[in-house]
């Protein structure tokens, strides 16, 4: 086992409570699960023993493996999965990244995603490996409660689709956020971390923006996307 | 010139646009600037030069000092500063970390904080180094921006103010953060990222949560204080 490549048909989990949300999210994908002698025999610990007991899912105990994958000293459980793809769902309301570069990112913004329940993402490429296993540590098993598809260009994954309405965030939109009174079947759109979305994004849909002082030349994207999701989602809460 | 260590009198900006910034809002505290053999002659570059010249601030062309202070390969400029302190301002909102941890989201907390015009920021102890260099980074050099305060205990906070409205954020809470009408001379008051705020915070103030799918256990800090932030200052913006 050799750490992750984006070529891989497998990808882990780095970490005990990311790879019990693993099994219980995505059991149908695990190949075998890795443990360290230096794990604590806890409940979270006879919990994964149990579903793999039941699913037949492969246990080594094998300090060597767990070095070699993760960077970190306290990474005691590793669970290795085969990559999924699933269809995002067109009638439900959309979070599109085109070209997002920061791993990190990546997976905070897959966790507020889902906290907020829109739960499919379109990525536009080129466009970091939303299975590497950065992006999933940083999204704490939020990853594998979601669906997404990856399209090589905007026009792709406009084309594919059935009417709906697109609001891409950009500095030079010119309605505010908060002026938007949020109706069902969006997507909400962002663009790299750097660069943001390219001005022709200004004649797609209702570009929005989210107003700061001159202080700052940006929002981080992933604070961005949360602000976003609040806002659109809050009468659901 | 070592690397940096908390107990350092100095730190420093990691980055041309950074020391830039160092430069043009914090230039009383700069000591000195290193600059690598491999930094374009650009326009951020000369505007440097400039400014350094104009007000007899030493220049030192070191690649050793460069690599030996970053562990980037892109770092080309670096900006020494003694550290400073600003008393917070208590006719003005704060923002209040109680024992954060974690150095990057502090950077972007600051950088969504001056994004929405709070510039006092109150840290209580324990908490992160907010001199550390990955802090200043992450905040994008928003950093040089607010006024700051460490306070050894969230009552000496308390009692060092005026009457003022306290509104901590935890999953406890009952009040729902759209429920709230913004009024002034507030305080959003964040737990730590793991284990955010002691249960004791119920009866400070008045509680908030955010609410959101039971499919998280609860949303990044600096995504929740983003967040919060844009809600309790949109009518500004």
């Amino acid at each position: 086992m050799k750490k992750y490549k984006k070529t891989d048909l497998e990808s882990y989990t780095l970490g005990t409570t990311l790879t019990l949300e693993l099994l219980n999210k995505k059991i149908e994908y695990v190949k075998r699960i890795y443990i360290s002698s230096k794990q604590d025999k806890n409940e979270t610990y006879n919990k994964i023993l149990e579903i793999c007991q039941d699913n037949n899912i492969e246990v080594i105990y094998s300090d060597k493996i767990i070095n070699s994958l993760s960077d970190k000293d306290n990474c005691y459980v590793i669970g290795v999965f085969q990559k999924f793809s699933l269809e995002i769902d067109n009638s439900k309301n959309h979070i599109v990244l085109v070209n997002p570069s920061n791993m990190g990112n990546l997976g905070t913004i897959i966790r507020s995603s889902v906290g907020f329940g829109i739960n499919d993402l379109v990525i536009i490429k080129p466009a970091v490996d939303i299975f590497d296993p950065k992006v999933i540590r940083s999204s704490m098993g939020a990853i594998f409660n979601i669906r997404f598809m990856y399209f090589d260009s905007f026009d792709d994954y406009k084309n594919s689709l059935p009417k709906r309405e697109f609001y891409p965030f950009m500095l030079k939109a010119k309605t505010n956020l908060k002026d938007i009174t949020s109706i069902d079947n969006y997507s909400l759109i962002f663009g790299n971390e750097g660069s943001g979305l390219p001005d022709s994004f200004l004649d797609v849909g209702t570009p929005l923006i989210i107003r700061h002082t001159k202080n700052i030349d940006s929002l981080n994207l992933d604070n961005a996307v949360s602000i976003a999701l609040f806002e659109f989602t809050k009468n659901n809460f």
